[in-house]
Parts: structure tokens; C-alpha cells; sequence
């Protein structure tokens, strides 16, 4: 790069070593991708960073070929601003004309995590499909379905169990043991019907025949996409098309260490929280990238490569780039302080929970339109 | 027992060591059976010699209360006399009132014994069902089903996969281990399977609630029946009733070492085989008690106890208690001849086969009844 070349807030950055595990488990690059891509600031920005077999969903796109998008939700905790990463992708292939399944892995958090069935339905629906709906996701052409009950039709159910069952036959416990580090018979379990989740829809009784599949994912969930690809081509039975996935960088928890997860109380900022939770929070919590007074702060500037606020403004809630090309030198030079760049994630923020939060009042109607596609 | 007792043909003997069986595995000995029993022969023999809490199906017979049998197939190779064994049962218990499922184990078979889904059901309706038909067996009050497609109806479907992963969460390797001796995810994935085959009868989708279940076993079953009784028990979300199970002597091969297998020629006599095929294999392999010569045997008399054509007649062949002593007593003391024993138990084989392939050539209408039930 250039001398004194602008940097781009765009880079991939963090403590996770991004680069490493590109090279380490084979993801290529983004592709180059088409002008309709630029609408979502999750690629322009390259928070969407790797790939494997995009091309193939590209293709489709370019040829207005058939394709589906697969993604599955652990129905735990409290829905936060870290799982939008991936409904915004939903919305925008959705939109893109690809056909959505989207799977509730109650038996997987059954099995692995002492979790009771009927709680995690309520869980699914209340916290995670309400919220879908209320971020746009929309219930036509969109499958949405929990593992424990795939569908009202039994053709179907008996096919994707099935399917499941018969992935046993192919895969060995090393391969278990390389994605849970130990396992037992709930953790191979659960492989299993991932991999059934990833391919079915490729089935006679789903999409009638093999079509290109695309799960978005972060790269901590690379080891599972692995597995199904690899079975997929060991599998006698049927001629799958191996299933294509994306790469995105974790949405960092306001700490700044690791990802956002509801699992801790001081990492996220919930859909339900108030105006003065989320204030509070984010002048409590929030990593900063600035310096430790406000005079040396002035003097050398901040590092928004770093800073958690300005992640979360990159991220979702400043999505006029030239904006954010301004918060990002401002903060660099030091003439944004913390406090300000705080200031202004956090009216951000309100701003959009506020309005979130009245779209997810009347989400119900919608709710019941997707459980009843079950079949 | 009294010197000089006449020794019945009733008692348990062979090379298998079923008292030290017994002993280890906490296997009971028969109850104190009420007169309907005695109607089977295979009861009044003491070929059914153990049970685990079968007293809970006697209960139900006495008091008229809802119970079900239970027991599955695995499609392999062609149907043999052996297997009447447990057909004999399932007509027996069907006649009693009992409701029958029967689950064709082509998962299994899948996963542990790489076969095609396809052929396994042409098989499991060819061999097995059709000649379950010829021997007596009803559709009215029988769940004849596939493991790759429980149902035609999603609920029954859904409910019995989420079973079987559900069980994943109770087990352990060391458990399946002592099963399968070495383990893979396809003989795993069958021993959850098979546990689920033993008990989602008792769930609300099929039979409404808990309730008495027999499964007639060989003892080398008894591993399978104990993990679904201790997973049965460990289970949290559904009280079950553990299975009630009998053991039964094995079916001899024909000569003599081990239970007939199709998996040889020589060990077994299929439903098909002509008049002069079954001739040929007991003249030719049929294991003898007798004496080399005529001479000794006359003077020393044979052993039925080891003598195979003894055996089978004892099995199913001579339903006659005292035809069956006298001949016993015959052939004990030298008065019967090997020849004129095999000579019996030809005319009875094939006189036998003679009806029943007869009547294998009118079950179709009683196929598709059995098929058209999976609702």
C-alpha cells in the first residue's frame, strides 16, 4: 500500500487472526462481486471477507437460476445486535430471490445443552423468529423449521431424518472429535443433522433436485460446513451439489474480546433493552480505541480499528459510508473524543431499537404465517 | 431330580450356556404361565425360557388392560425356519390382543451393513412380510413399518425421529461399546434407532400413553433390550414403562453349531427350497445325535438332546406332546433310527412348506392392506 495512502476503516482486523485462518482451513477471498452487492454495507465493507464456492451462487444469480440460502439458529439467550449479522444476509438474498431454510437446532441444544424442547420452541419464536420478522424478513419463500418437527408433511419428515441417519454411515468419530474437541452421542448426533440441515433441501422432496446452497457463516462455524461438504461427496445415495458458504468477521461483544454472546451480560445489548440500559452500557463497557486523557487523545488520536463503537457504527448504524469515512479520521486525528463517538452510537442505537422495538409489537400475525408454512 | 425320572425333552440344552447367560445378565426364569400359554408349544417347551418383567404382561392379559409387542427385522438374506420362531410369537400375542409393531430395520442395515434402502424393502416385503402372511399373521392391530419412513403421518414421524435424538443425550460410548464390541456413528445411530423402535410406542402420537411393552428376543439381543430400559429410565421427559422382555432358545442351525443363518447354505432351510433341496440338506448336514453304526446305536441308544432333526421337531414340527415323547424315548434307547428320525422330520418339513408356499401366493392383497397402514 501506498505511503500515506488513506486507510479504509474496511480492512479486516482484530485480535482474531483472520489471515491465518483463511490459510489454515482453505477459504478463499471474496470474489468480485456484482453492483447489487454494494447495497449491503456487510459486503461493500468486507465484513462479509471469504468464501468457498460463491461462484457458484453468483452464477445463479447472474443466470436467474434457482438457489437457496441455509441457516440454522441455537435458540439460547436473548436475542442481541450480533445475530442482525445474519438475518441483514437472510433479508438480502431473500430479496435476491433465493429460497430461505432456516433451521431451529432444538435438538441439537437438546442434546448438547441440557435444554428442554418446549422452552426452546418459545425461545425460537419469541426471541429469534420475532425479531427476524421485525428486521424484514418476510414468510414467502422462506422456510423456517425446528429439528425435533421438520414439517407437516410426512414425506418430507421422514426424508430429512432419514437423511440424517444415513450421513452416520459416512462420517468417522475423528471427524466429530476435530469439531466439538471431545464428543459424546449427543455431540454426533447433532453433526449429523447439521449436515442433514445443510443438504436436504436439495432433496426430492424439498427442491425436487440438487441446487446451489449458500450458508453465511461466521469462520468459527467453518469446522461444521466442512463435514457437510465432505459427506455430501461421500454420499452414495444422492448427487449433491456441495453446499457454498461466505465468511463474515464476528460482531465484537462491547468488551472487545471475542464475540458479542448473551452469555454474558457485559458483552451485549439486547432488542429489549431501554434507552438508559443501552446508554449505560456503551459509556460503561464499550472498548475504546482512544487514549487515556483527553489531551493526549488530542495529540495522537484514537484507533478505530479497535474501537468497539466504532465497529458497531461499520457494522450496522452509520451506513452512509462517507459518514462513517469522516467519524473514522476524525477519530484518528483526535478530533473526535471517546465521549462523542459514544454519543453518537448511542442515539444510533436508541434510534433504532426504538423503531425496532414498535415494528416487533405487531409481528404476531406474521409469526403464525411462518409456523404455518411447516409443511 | 429322582434317579430313574423319565427326562423330558423340555429342558434347556445345547452348547450355549444358557444358565451362566442367565446369571450374568440378570435374565429371570420363566413365571408360572396361565393355561393360554399352553397352547403354544414354544411356552409349553420351555423354548421361551427367560423374561425380564414379563409379569407386567401377564397382568395385562389378566386384567383385559392395553399392552403391545414389539420386535423388528433385519432385512438380510432370505427367510429360514429359524425365524418362524418369532412369527410363531407375534400370532400368538396378536391372538391374545395384543397391538403389534413391527419395525423393518433398514437404517440399521444402511449404516451397519452398507446395503440399499431399495433392495432392503423389496426384501423385508418379499422375504419377510409375505411369508409373516402365509404363517397367520393379520394387519388388523399391526404397525408393519420402515425405519427410513416411520409414517405417513407427520406427527407419528416427527414424534419418533425426535425420539431417537433424543435418546443421544443418555447414552454413552461405553454403553454402545458393550454392544457392538467396536463402535462407528452408523452402529451408534442403529442403537439409538433401535431404542426408539422399543419405545415410542408409548408416546402420545401412537399409542396415547404409557404402556406394558413385550419384545421376544434370543438372548443375544438382550444388550440391545437393556440400553433401552436404562434409557428408558434415565429419559426426562416422558415416564416410560421399561420393556418387558422373553428369551428364547436358538433355532439350530443345521448342523448343529449356533442358530440358523442365511448368511450359510449349509446352516439353513429356506421357505422356497423344493421338497428334494430340503431332503438333500437333512440327509447331507442335519447333525445327528445317533450312533456311528446301527449296531451301537441299537444297543446304546442316540442323544436327541444334541440331535438337530430332534430339535426341530421339538421346535415347531411335531406339535403332538406325546407323538414328540415317544419319539424321544425311541430314539433315546436305540429303537429309532437316525435315518427314520430324518425321515420324519422330512415328510413334516415338507409337508409343512408344501401348504405354506401355497398360501404365499395369495398374500399380495395382504401386503398392500399391511403397507397402506403406516398412517
Amino acid at each position: 500500500m501506498k505511503k500515506g495512502a488513506i486507510i479504509t476503516p474496511w480492512e479486516i482486523e482484530g485480535k482474531v487472526d483472520y489471515a491465518r485462518l483463511i490459510k489454515e482451513f482453505g477459504i478463499q477471498q471474496m470474489l468480485n462481486l456484482p453492483a447489487v452487492f454494494n447495497k449491503e454495507l456487510l459486503f461493500r465493507r468486507k465484513i462479509i471477507f471469504g468464501q468457498r464456492d460463491f461462484g457458484r451462487i453468483l452464477d445463479a444469480i447472474k443466470n436467474r437460476k434457482k438457489f437457496a440460502m441455509m441457516t440454522g439458529l441455537m435458540p439460547s439467550g436473548k436475542f442481541h445486535l450480533g445475530h442482525m449479522l445474519l438475518v441483514q444476509q437472510m433479508i438480502f438474498y431473500q430479496k435476491l430471490g433465493a429460497k430461505l431454510y432456516i433451521a431451529v437446532a432444538d435438538l441439537e441444544a437438546y442434546n448438547t445443552r441440557q435444554k428442554n424442547l418446549k422452552e426452546l420452541r418459545n425461545i425460537a419464536m419469541e426471541e429469534y423468529l420475532s425479531n427476524y420478522i421485525a428486521l424484514g424478513l418476510k414468510s414467502k419463500n422462506c422456510e423456517f423449521y425446528f429439528q425435533s418437527e421438520r414439517s407437516n408433511n410426512a414425506k418430507k419428515s421422514n426424508a430429512y431424518y432419514r437423511l440424517a441417519s444415513n450421513f452416520s454411515r459416512y462420517a468417522t468419530f475423528n471427524e466429530f472429535k476435530a469439531i466439538y474437541g471431545e464428543i459424546s452421542p449427543g455431540k454426533m448426533n447433532a453433526s449429523l443433522l447439521q449436515a442433514a440441515d445443510i443438504l436436504h433441501c436439495q432433496l426430492p422432496e424439498f427442491e425436487g433436485k440438487p441446487l446451489p446452497v449458500l450458508i453465511p457463516v461466521g469462520i468459527d462455524q467453518d469446522p461444521h460446513l466442512r463435514l457437510a461438504r465432505d459427506i455430501s461427496q461421500r454420499y452414495k445415495d444422492y448427487r449433491f451439489i456441495p453446499p457454498s458458504s461466505t465468511y463474515n468477521l464476528f460482531f465484537p461483544g462491547l468488551k472487545g474480546n471475542g464475540k458479542m454472546s448473551s452469555s454474558d451480560e457485559t458483552s451485549f445489548i439486547g432488542m429489549t433493552d431501554t434507552e438508559k440500559e443501552i446508554e449505560n452500557k456503551i459509556k460503561k463497557y464499550a472498548f475504546s480505541g482512544g487514549k487515556d486523557t483527553i489531551e493526549e487523545h488530542r495529540k495522537q488520536g484514537g484507533n478505530p480499528n479497535i474501537d468497539v463503537s466504532f465497529q458497531y457504527l461499520k457494522f450496522f448504524f452509520e451506513p452512509d459510508d462517507k459518514k462513517l469515512q469522516k467519524i473514522y479520521e476524525d477519530y484518528k486525528s483526535g478530533k473526535l473524543l471517546t465521549s462523542e463517538l459514544k454519543a453518537i452510537l448511542i442515539e444510533k442505537i436508541n434510534s433504532f431499537l426504538k423503531k425496532h422495538q414498535m415494528k416487533k409489537k405487531y409481528v404476531n400475525k406474521q409469526v403464525k404465517k411462518f409456523l404455518s408454512k411447516l409443511d
